[in-house]
């Protein structure tokens, strides 16, 4: 922990960067720069004080973030966990100097496990906090530090470690996934810091080190932190930058997510892999009850075939049908993006915007995996393999529930299996399931995020799902019932996973300017702090009161 | 190249064995030993004397057989591939120790490339010859030095590189396959020479190191090698003993292997692989349509769905369904064998006798072997992956085409991919196909193998056919248009290619004798050497003379 302790805009020269002149329109020498020391900043337009002074620091927030990214702090590779303890440090001394409170939390699984049998330490979670003042709203933000390996080999056109700048674009690993994001609630703090400017609200940090290994013990974390008088308690309102936009151009802020059921089903047919030359012919084989299995499941049009699953699939509204069409996207530079546009007859399952991303979005799926157990190397060999595992996932959306899927699905392949007449031994596993997350686009928290998003861009943000499933937003709001606002700051072409990752340098400056805006605007919301009540939550009839479930409102004490 | 160098039988006693008592009815202390030096056998029934030598050399053997087990002989470890060549040499010594001559035989294709790029020799081929009297028949043993890969953490019970017994069972890697069988024709050789007994026959021996690898090189070198005037140019008879007994104890003679035809049906629905959540129920997924095509093409009940596949399927003849009835096969040990019994319902596609062998032998099969391109390992991965091969091949039988088939096949995929109704690129390919192998038991050369088996065990062999297939037995006959016998001396658990690999001490001992007794039936066949005739092979109009075909005369002149 530090004393709060002031940086002054000298920084900008003793970092060895000049300022930018092209947006700061005093000009750039360094007498001209002088005089633009935040004593002279007038505050009759506070907020373009701070854009100014944001612009004016472009160059030193490529150059952290230089630093950022290269630390690998890659939580898939055992041998580099020092490294995410090195990214860990980095950030934590960034709070301390720029004033905050910090922390590194204990993991609270302490270790991984690894293939091998050895383990190594999971690395702790990092807590920060600016302001503590208990009249001022208080806004959490969760990021992780770590990253996803990468390798010059894998295909990328630079060292991906060494961030290098080209055309705008920043390219390195963790750029935009979520360093870059991450990182920008520093810099935003700093500002404030510099322009003399006070805190609206309080902030609060979270961030991890497993995110891109599953998050290993996050989830019993969050649980932990969110009991009365502990870290998670006295937070209002969340907010997640780790996900992206629909397109290139247009924010959007993202209010639901898929959830998801995993599914294994099993057919055995021996003790051992058999010779299709010997016992070819004689032997029911397992691969072929396996593949008449997974093709029961689903049409080749996409339609899930299993009885029951579109039972809880929550009604279209007709609203929600109209905030599809406002929506940017191209169906036809979503075709290039998913490299289908040059396979076969380079069709999508579909071909208006709407019926794209509510398929996307709004309606669950079903995709088969792989199979394990079956031969699956290049080249011809010729066995019969004796066990083989069919996988499989749908993607759920509200009201479906993941218990309820795993019934119907087990139900659909027995009666499917039983068809088959088979000898042979069957099984279905449920490997893992999460019900959908969907907010509320009118939740002040958005509203707020919407604000702030219309004054930075001058235009007003899509409002977006997602198809995958991000479980920290899940889990945050399940442990505290605070709400959740995903906004995404990077663009749809960011890579983030891929080679070339990188983080446009315009995203970055505006993912400053606009956390900023969206303190200013969550300080702006009247009425008591929605951490003050630990009342029960709403029950269903209670929802039906007028406003109650629009407002996002959690507890009877709200209403 | 070595002189013809006679040994005594007190080498017994130089290679440190004392004689086995038990079957040498002289007793076998050593006074009693000394007596029993060859000169006083008596050779009033040269067959009594030659089994009784062959008994009374058994520990010997066994010693043989252990120095040959402990090279490790691998075909697929590249960096073992000085101890094939150091097994070649063993080999090539005890040929010339036991007065042949010999020459290794440079491999056609001389190198091998691996997977890296790398290049290695691939070993030599090892030509062995005993006798060459232009008025004596030649046969010719087809055998291979080489093993499969073991490992003691496979799962053996015993060091797989140190023969080990065990109640009379000789456990290590190559014991049966096929380094037990190979070196019974030295053992069988050494006998004539002890007992000063002529071979009736000339021998010439073709050994591979590369035959458990894909014999890389031996199709060329036995095309090579059959033309006019080189090594196999007057060869009269094949034998080749690398398969098994189709039980434990009953002998039995193969005259038929199941040709091949292996297939590849890949779908390809986009340039990389995708996320189920973020592009799931947006693009026609490859996997989807795959299991569609593989389901198609088989019944769960083995019933091959392709349309014209069973068009060239000889005919089953009365004659031949009669030759089922007295083989010894017991379908519950077969299905104990193959793993069956305990899973699921433990039931085999067919059960009585006749049903399982003649969906073994006599019937085309069809086995999905996996896919390539799919998620294929332990847990869950959410991938639509991009590009994927299913992987199948049928067993083909007489009258078979394999291009015809492919033919069939690729229309049948075509037809149900059209039904489909996707968008996506798919695409079959032929990997390799091989014809079925039929040769006719009345042949002369079954037919002393026959009466061999009957004086060595005392029973008629079973006829049998095999599932898979041997392609060198078809290569040696399409080469030199002579007969090839298969004649196995291992038992049907010999465990060949598996953990635990063992060859009985009795199927040893009897294969020397039997090998031996077969020599001489060879030489008390009538008429011309078949090698005499190199004129044009019979037409489908000559086959019609009565008893051509069943004589297995391959050419007019022998009519």
């Amino acid at each position: 922990m530090s004393k709060f302790n002031k940086l002054s805009l000298a920084d900008v020269e003793e970092e060895g960067f000049k300022p930018l002149r092209k947006t700061y329109s005093e000009g750039g020498n360094k007498t001209q720069y002088s005089s633009a020391k935040p004593g002279s900043f007038k505050f009759k337009d506070p907020l373009t004080d701070f854009f100014k002074y944001i612009d004016y620091r472009e160059e030193v927030y490529v150059q952290r973030l230089r630093e950022a990214v290269a630390i690998k702090s890659v939580s898939a590779w055992p041998d580099h966990r020092p490294e995410i303890m090195k990214m860990m440090d980095w950030c934590q001394k960034w709070i301390d100097k720029l004033g905050g409170d910090s922390e590194l939390y204990e993991n609270p699984l302490k270790e991984q496990k690894l293939d091998d049998g050895t383990t190594i330490p999971l690395p702790p979670i990092l807590l920060g906090q600016f302001g503590n003042d208990p009249k001022k709203k208080t806004v959490c933000v969760y990021g992780h530090l770590d990253v996803q390996p990468a390798l010059l080999s894998d295909g990328w056109n630079t060292e991906p470690f060494e961030l290098t700048e080209i055309d705008g674009k920043l390219f390195g690993r963790g750029s935009t996934d979520d360093k870059g994001p991450a990182l920008s609630w520093l810099w935003m703090v700093e500002a404030f810091n510099e322009l003399k400017m006070d805190l609206p609200v309080n902030i609060k940090m979270i961030y991890e080190g497993m995110e891109e290994y599953g998050s290993e013990g996050m989830f019993e974390a969050v649980n932990a932190l969110a009991k009365p008088g502990k870290f998670l308690d006295d937070v209002d309102f969340f907010c997640i930058s780790d996900n992206y936009w629909l397109g290139k151009n247009k924010p959007c802020l993202t209010y639901g997510l898929r959830g998801m059921a995993y599914f294994e089903v099993g057919v055995e047919c021996g003790a051992q892999d058999l010779h299709s030359g010997v016992y070819g012919g004689t032997v029911h084989e397992a691969m072929i009850d396996l593949v008449r299995l997974m093709g029961s499941l689903v049409d080749p049009d996409g339609k899930i075939l299993v009885d029951g699953v579109m039972k809880d699939v929550a009604a279209v509204t007709e609203e929600e049908e109209k905030m599809y069409e406002t929506i940017d996207f191209d169906p036809e530079e979503y075709k290039k993006e998913c490299g289908v546009a040059n396979i076969g007859k380079g069709e999508l399952l579909h071909k208006t915007k709407k019926e794209l991303l509510m398929a996307r979005w709004r309606f669950p799926t079903l995709s088969l995996h792989g199979i394990e157990g079956a031969f699956s190397d290049p080249g011809a060999k010729t066995v019969i393999p004796r066990k083989v595992m069919g996988k499989f996932s749908l993607r759920l959306v509200p009201d479906q529930n993941p218990k309820q899927i795993a019934d119907v699905v087990t139900a659909h392949l027995e009666k499917e299996f039983e068809k088959l007449n088979s000898p042979n031994k069957m099984w279905v596993k449920a490997h893992h399931g999460a019900k959908a997350w969907l907010s509320s686009t009118d939740h002040p928290n958005y509203e707020a995020a919407k604000k702030a998003v219309e004054n930075v861009f001058g235009q007003t943000p899509d409002m977006t799902r997602e198809g995958g499933s991000i479980p920290i937003a899940t889990w945050l709001e399940d442990a505290t019932q605070m709400n959740v606002l995903l906004l995404p700051v990077g663009a749809c072409d960011d890579m983030a996973h891929s080679q070339n990752e990188k983080f446009n340098k315009v995203n970055m400056m505006n993912a400053i300017k606009v956390l900023g805006v969206y303190l200013h605007e969550i300080a702006k919301i009247k009425g008591p702090k929605p951490s003050d009540c630990k009342c029960e939550p709403l029950s269903m009839e209670d929802m039906m009161i007028p406003g109650a479930f629009a407002r996002g409102f959690r507890c009877k004490c709200e209403i």
